[in-house]
């Protein structure tokens, strides 16, 4: 199990005061929290810019479900990527426009292919990529 | 219905190369589909900086399931939003880790503020916020 | 004069381990100085994305001076934002290229508006805004 | 020199209004002007990203002149890259904080190794890096 490990942080009582402003606005329960955030943020944030290692992240894309044969392609490319993909949610936004939510697992590259290959086709009118972590170490 | 308008585009031979390339690199079948794209990603952009108006988008959390009381604190805010809340997925990452996915629609104000609290709870690793938008006009 | 606050913080081990190798990293002597950074780059983020505070920051332009009149637009574009801009540095990339550093403090907006205008010029290739901060209470 | 080409793009009537009304906000003087900066800023961001080549950029940072021996470790730090920095404007934003804006041009990993320096540096407040080209074939 993991240790928790205790240290001291010294800062200008005018930034901690701004900064104890920001964790009350941001519904933080005490510095310690915030703090750890704010570091998890820049790991994550490491792991995506450096590349190399698997990730965990949704891909968004909402689309024209009317535009000929546009499903059957998202289908195709979806299936071609099945290894990374844990599962695709469909959500009917209005009459015309869908939103489906692609929860992906693994390799950075692939995500960063899958997500191309998803927003080149035509009817794909968004897509948008939540870059997350597979949470190991944080 | 929509009607399709047209018209000319003027460009550098050598930047309209380095765009070709990277067409070709991003799948996308010509050039209007790349240029479309570019410019709904800049609405879309500006719609989130603005703010004011509903859109839609996914929340992605990786917590540790173990925590105490951590999965009834996160139900809980999770129905203080049910109506900006589609739908929520949860996957298994491994023996501690789990990954969910919130899809929301509606004010931006609110998926901020969800985002806040369910990033503020002690156990959860990191969340990540997918924009997209509702799709009109675009 | 600013006093000195300190506070402990509490981290996992685990998580410890891979901050301590972040900081070393990015040469920091210890951790405060690290997290007082995270902090204000958060701080300065939000003044960025709020608005209504006066900012310091710096427009960088690309562009190539051989352009009929361009030096000219630029000129007149600068002297109609004198009062946000204190200083214009210019660079000669090469025989064609210039990189024009504009160092700006004031209204967010009218640093908004400014780099829209320059970007906007035939033949200025590429603008890019550093953001930052008056630095009070910071 | 740069040979000028032509060619058509389709876009929905919705669509283009929206494109048109964000080109009249953003100063353009017409759409081909506008596509092309934002084919040019996808390229610069793909050049930050990808790395290896050679960029052009400023780093501003903010810090208080006061700090014991800091200017003396900013003149240090400097001179240790002195191959990619072109040159440094310095401005006094008020009785104690000063803003410097280096510009630099080379290797992209250097400039990102001078940003951590100058940023872990203790009385150094705040630290930005606007992310330009060379604007070759741009």
């Amino acid at each position: 199990m993991d240790i928790l490990k205790r240290f001291g942080v010294s800062m200008e009582q005018s930034l901690l005061q701004r900064f104890d402003s920001f964790i009350k606005r941001k519904s933080y329960k005490n510095r310690s929290e915030a703090i750890r955030d704010l570091i998890r943020e820049l790991l994550v944030e490491e792991e995506w810019v450096e590349g190399g290692k698997d990730v965990a992240g949704a891909i968004i894309m909402v689309y024209d479900h009317h535009k000929r044969e546009l499903v059957d392609k998202i289908v195709d490319i979806q299936h071609d990527f099945h290894d990374i993909i844990i599962s695709s949610q469909h959500v009917h936004l209005d009459h015309h426009m869908c939103l489906e939510v692609v929860t992906v697992k693994g390799d950075i590259n692939k995500v960063f292919e899958l997500e191309s290959k998803l927003k080149s086709i035509k009817g794909v009118k968004h897509t948008s990529l939540a870059r997350s972590t597979l949470g190991k170490e944080l």
